[in-house]
């Protein structure tokens, strides 16, 4: 249980941007992370449950965060697809977290609206955990990405990362590249299509709080790189289609490509799911470390739900 | 386990319209209730499933009923939206529930047809509990309305309650007139559009049971009143739309309103969802009680599983 | 937990085909069956997490795999409906097994390709159930079938067994006919419209492991059989509806039929649902079986799920 107490700071805490935490304390929560499957076995959160409303479709968040609390003895509380859908049409945001509150410990919450889980944090009781909220927030995403690091490299500082896709509308790449604020990572190369450039806000945030970082190209700095962190580049982010194919080729990652220039250590992560940004040939590589980062999702996301309810349970 | 033995009378037994009860049940149903949490803990349910089958959509009564079930150490299965929607239309309730009836321990059901819960007390072998068909009953919603009463007041004995919203086709505003005539209130006024007031053999039967009730304008009536049940009304009720637009004012209640008039021990009840029947203003004063009668939702029906479920368990 | 032990042979195993079993291993699994409610009271599977993914619709099949998982203390993660579909669309196949892999001990997965469950079990370091998939295996259900008939007679040997219905595309009936190989039937005779005669594939599988089979009229052989495995013939099948009303009179089941032909022994099989392929009245008949079939799904279920899961947990 020692690795309980480490967490005391997380205990009954909201958790709705990766910036709400310290350095300190994401470090104590992969030390729990490291631990979460010998926790489990004394199922420490027996009796509790967890709220998911997911007004916004994600399987995998959905299913790592129920499998977490699961593994843990705990219980969810399923509200997704066509259902949450016509709840928020039904009644007010309020409303429905006064009653997902009713019913349950903590509630895991995926929405749209920028700001909807601080929205939800302010009305609920107990604590509301972001699961992906408008454009920038995915602290659990963001949580899991600097475990991955850590777990293959040790830690973050030090490293050069670049960061592919779509950085303006992405919220998985730039969660991410907030949590690397808190961490001392060599250089951070953005690299993205010039329409789905970081707006200017996240740049600003990313430069007051002292992140080294420059926009570059693939071809220019891929050899350079110990992680190259890929994320989804959605058709429907282009007015013009054409535009799509143009730009499409040219953030596709390949193996021939990682073979020819890549340091033998590069990892890619990938928030998942992918389309064709990663050649499939990829995944039986050296390079590849998105499957690892997965798994680790439900540790990671253990330990959260560990240090967020835990205590006498 | 002193709480259990007093709903020996609950056991195993269909629970089809609040009318199964008696006064002197409901009461110890609610004792148990306010002890449920603590009897929790010993995790009674361990080991039954409840089936939860929605034949038509509620979020709030599914959730609270899986909240319950889980509370207590027990497991769901739930069949609601486009799946129960296309079981239903694949083979005859009856066949469906004597599924449920296979892989549970007891059923709810919600139906939009009258009677649907009777029927399937009928084929099922394990107990039924209707959460809500046709037009009258919803028993669980009406034990809550009672419950929260008793919380709030005591009791029922003696009290002044409007019954505000459509009581023609609202069966939470049935069920809870219904529950009514097993206590003696001092007098129940009923406060609806013309279009929306109460069905002939509604009123014939809470007049053959004794209720003392009249039908009023909620402005004559409102200082008189220890609680103000209100319920939806529903703009597809109305043929033309501005009948709907007419009506709607009228039946609004707003916290201008209940200051100049209420007394102040006035509670506002309401089944939730709401849409705009109460003014968001009386969320945050003395007159507010519905979202601690949504509260109350997931130890009276822990009472309610314990009862029909318990013994040995 | 004798029981356990002579299913060492499922451990860590995959489901794919009926076939996949010897005649001894299915015995055993129907012994352990037998125990099921009884060795479920120690919840051996506590702690565990079946996926459960259903990329076709079976509500019967997946509510009977989570009753069994519940029942013996595990737990499962659902995807289906809407967003299986969404899932499917969204990335192939085996980054979504990969997925299931990452969050659970044990993949159940329905899909209407041939071959899919295989495909996932390559992918999968868990052991992965068909509950299934393309036009052939359904392998849980013949599981199934051939229990019931053991409960029922004692076993298939030296039984006439007639499967009525859909031979060509129902998976239901060719699985039940691949099991019906690793025993010794008198006679199995098939009994189908023209249009839905068994693939020559079938036949010939069939025909190569020495099963005494013949296609036949229902008239002319009623009276010899002891089964009878009826499944339900689907109007889609039929490009011209008019052929299917032609046929559709023909494969009803009628108690009047059995009354005036069948064997006072004889039962009548399904694996629901059914439409209007057996008549009503046979439902409080001395005929029907196929409830207390449907209610044997959990038992049997619970064995597998311990077999190939099983052990120290």
């Amino acid at each position: 249980m020692g690795g309980f107490r480490v967490l005391e700071s997380f205990r009954g805490r909201d958790v709705i941007s990766i910036l709400d935490f310290t350095r300190r304390e994401l470090e104590e929560l992969f030390e729990v992370a490291d631990e979460a499957w010998k926790l489990a076995r004394a199922r420490p959160l027996r009796g509790r449950i967890l709220a998911l409303a997911f007004f916004e479709p994600s399987t995998r968040t959905r299913m790592s965060f129920e499998s977490a609390m699961k593994r843990l003895g705990g219980e969810t509380l399923l509200v997704a697809g066509e259902e949450a859908i016509s709840v928020a049409k039904g009644e007010n945001l309020a409303d429905t977290v006064r009653m997902l509150d009713a019913y349950s410990d903590a509630i895991v919450i995926r929405h749209r609206f920028e700001g909807a889980a601080l929205y939800a944090a302010e009305i609920a009781e107990s604590p509301v955990i972001n699961a992906g909220d408008g454009r920038q927030h995915h602290p659990t995403q963001a949580m899991l990405d600097l475990y991955t690091i850590t777990k293959l490299f040790g830690g973050v500082d030090g490293l050069t990362i670049g960061v592919l896709g779509d950085l303006r509308y992405g919220r998985a790449a730039a969660s991410f590249l907030l949590g690397l604020t808190l961490f001392k990572p060599r250089m951070v190369y953005l690299i993205s299509p010039p329409q789905l450039r970081p707006r200017r806000e996240l740049l600003d945030e990313l430069k007051s709080r002292g992140l080294r970082f420059q926009e570059a190209e693939l071809a220019d700095v891929l050899e350079e790189l110990d992680i190259l962190y890929v994320t989804r580049i959605q058709r429907e982010r282009f007015p013009d289609p054409s535009e799509y194919e143009k730009v499409r080729g040219s953030y596709r990652v390949t193996l021939d490509m990682l073979e020819r220039q890549a340091k033998r250590e590069l990892k890619v992560l990938h928030p998942l799911p992918r389309v064709d940004e990663i050649d499939y040939r990829v995944d039986g590589s050296r390079f590849q470390a998105y499957f690892t980062q997965a798994r680790l999702g439900v540790p990671l996301r253990m330990a959260l739900l560990m240090g967020v309810l835990g205590g006498e349970a």
